[in-house]
């Protein structure tokens, strides 16, 4: 239960800060205080829509504002680590946008702001609170699928070439791996762990982003993971789990609420579970209601998706760049 | 159209062979004329079924026969090179079934037999003359799909370990590379050629094969390929092609004759097409007929599946096995 009502802020106003404005409205302890865009207009705009008292032109203003308890920072990618500093700072909390930043050594600056100023933080990496995810990640805890030794996920989407678009920017960290890529990343990493090796290779596109990475990780335990994105390519964007006694498939597409099935090699029998909203709002709500939930047991981070997880998962997004020559042109 | 009758000899009497003696029965001018195994009472039980006139239980007394035109070499994969030679020397053409050697240098010997004996010689590459398969080749060739970015294939299945298997069986030229992991690496050589660049990373088993296999091939177009194969997981077995203007999925599984489904992205429509065998024997009929059209019209290779194509595809298998230390202990 959560007791206390809190103060939001949402910091860059894109497609996905109008989804996470609909996740706040189905928690009743969370509160649309304020709202900023660089650009005024859009702020006011965004604020009717969502009857927000406070709006702001500009991403420093808004920290003033005295009732702020946490931030959405929704921003593109290259300015989660400057925007977040900012706002820890200033003694708000945040939820960052995934990827948390564009490097580990950013990532880590993060999380010694949120030590030193003694504020939650948290990476806005939705799909972990998802109840399909938790399902999956308990059945590998459990033992119903034990042993993995191969685990395949992909995130592809077409995006018409458009060298404007942020995607397609190198300077706003575009590519396929930070975007969606990412999400493979994790569900590898959620149920894996650190690989030992990491191999990936990369189709760069015209504007010098990754249109393709597909990648490959080797672990400890002698599991493998094939890993694949794109933004040029709509993939199946299912996720496979191919244990010693159990297989699991998240059926497409895999990151949002979906459909499982566990076959049991033993029995030859498929079990089959199927996950939806319908009882609290959109796919953003579960990570709200996290976040609020450790707020108000004073936790500085989520135990389901901690600084270390963050960190971690940055370090495989960063090893896996300098595997297939991501670079970003970024100042 | 054949006018001769053609016969043909099979040595190595495994389930492939049975497949193999069903699907000549569909052509009226192959007869089957010998069949040799390592034990008598197996060559005597496969001649009873298939009403063959000779059967030997060895694989030398076969070649003596006289009448024989071409031998389907059905043996365990470590034994393709030896006994195709064998035949080639006592000028009798050969089928061979795939992997056509263990290695590049073994199948440039078999080539160099060929050339020498002026017989003709194939790797029984049952995939490629399959209606579906040509219908996707056309589809690249002709640019309804064109450019392509990536290509994705699949092949494992899940057998139960066995040490004593064959297929676990690492002298036996066991794992999942060279007994379908030669699948998805066909299609990608048939699509887009012999790749710049390989990474693969296999999982070796307690038996020392490979039990999974992950390839990465890079092409000099810039397209990329991403294949796997296992015998410990039952994968998708699907195939998709993506090109810059439309998108193939040859639904599972792949290499046989199956559903198609074509998007092309300008018109948003798809287009579907299914094959099946209905009109012509079992999958083995395709490759049967293409021999003997070629034997036909004096050729001593196909032009569907020349020498040059089995060099290639054994190199690139070669190189595979390289990057992710698989080894054959082969006398």
């Amino acid at each position: 239960m959560i007791k206390n009502t809190y103060n939001w802020g949402i910091i860059g106003l894109g497609n996905i800060a109008h989804l996470f404005a609909q996740g706040l409205k189905h928690v009743p302890q969370a509160r649309l205080c304020a709202v900023a865009s660089r650009s005024m207009e859009k702020a006011k705009k965004f604020a009717m829509k969502y009857d927000v008292p406070h709006y702001y032109g500009s991403y420093e203003e808004i920290l003033d504002n005295a009732e702020l308890d946490i931030v959405y920072v929704a921003t593109p990618h290259h300015l989660h680590h400057r925007v977040s500093l900012m706002c820890m700072q200033k003694h708000i909390s945040v939820l960052c946008e995934k990827p948390v930043a564009m490097n580990r050594r950013q990532a880590e600056e993060m999380v010694k702001a949120a030590e030193t100023y003694h504020v939650f933080f948290m990476e806005a990496l939705w799909s972990r609170f998802l109840p399909h995810i938790r399902k999956v990640k308990d059945f590998v805890d459990n033992g119903t699928v034990s042993d993995i030794r191969l685990l395949e996920a992909d995130f592809g989407f077409r995006a018409p070439f458009d060298p404007q678009k942020r995607i397609f920017n190198n300077q706003l960290g575009g590519g396929s791996l930070l975007d969606v890529g990412i999400y493979p990343v994790f569900l590898s990493y959620l149920l894996l762990g650190v690989p030992q090796k990491i191999e990936a290779e990369a189709n760069i596109g015209k504007t010098n982003v990754d249109e393709i990475c597909s990648m490959n990780m080797s672990y400890a335990s002698g599991a493998m993971a094939t890993l694949l994105s794109s933004i040029t390519c709509k993939t199946k964007t299912q996720a496979m789990i191919y244990g010693s006694n159990a297989r699991l498939e998240i059926e497409s597409p895999w990151y949002a609420p979906s459909h499982l099935t566990l076959r049991k090699y033993e029995d030859n029998d498929d079990e089959e579970f199927r996950f939806n909203y319908d009882n609290i709002g959109n796919g953003y709500t579960f990570e709200i209601v996290e976040v609020m939930r450790s707020m108000e047991r004073t936790q500085q981070q989520s135990s389901l998706w901690s600084w270390q997880d963050s960190l971690e998962l940055m370090g495989i997004l960063d090893k896996i760049r300098e595997a297939c020559g991501i670079h970003y042109d970024i100042k």
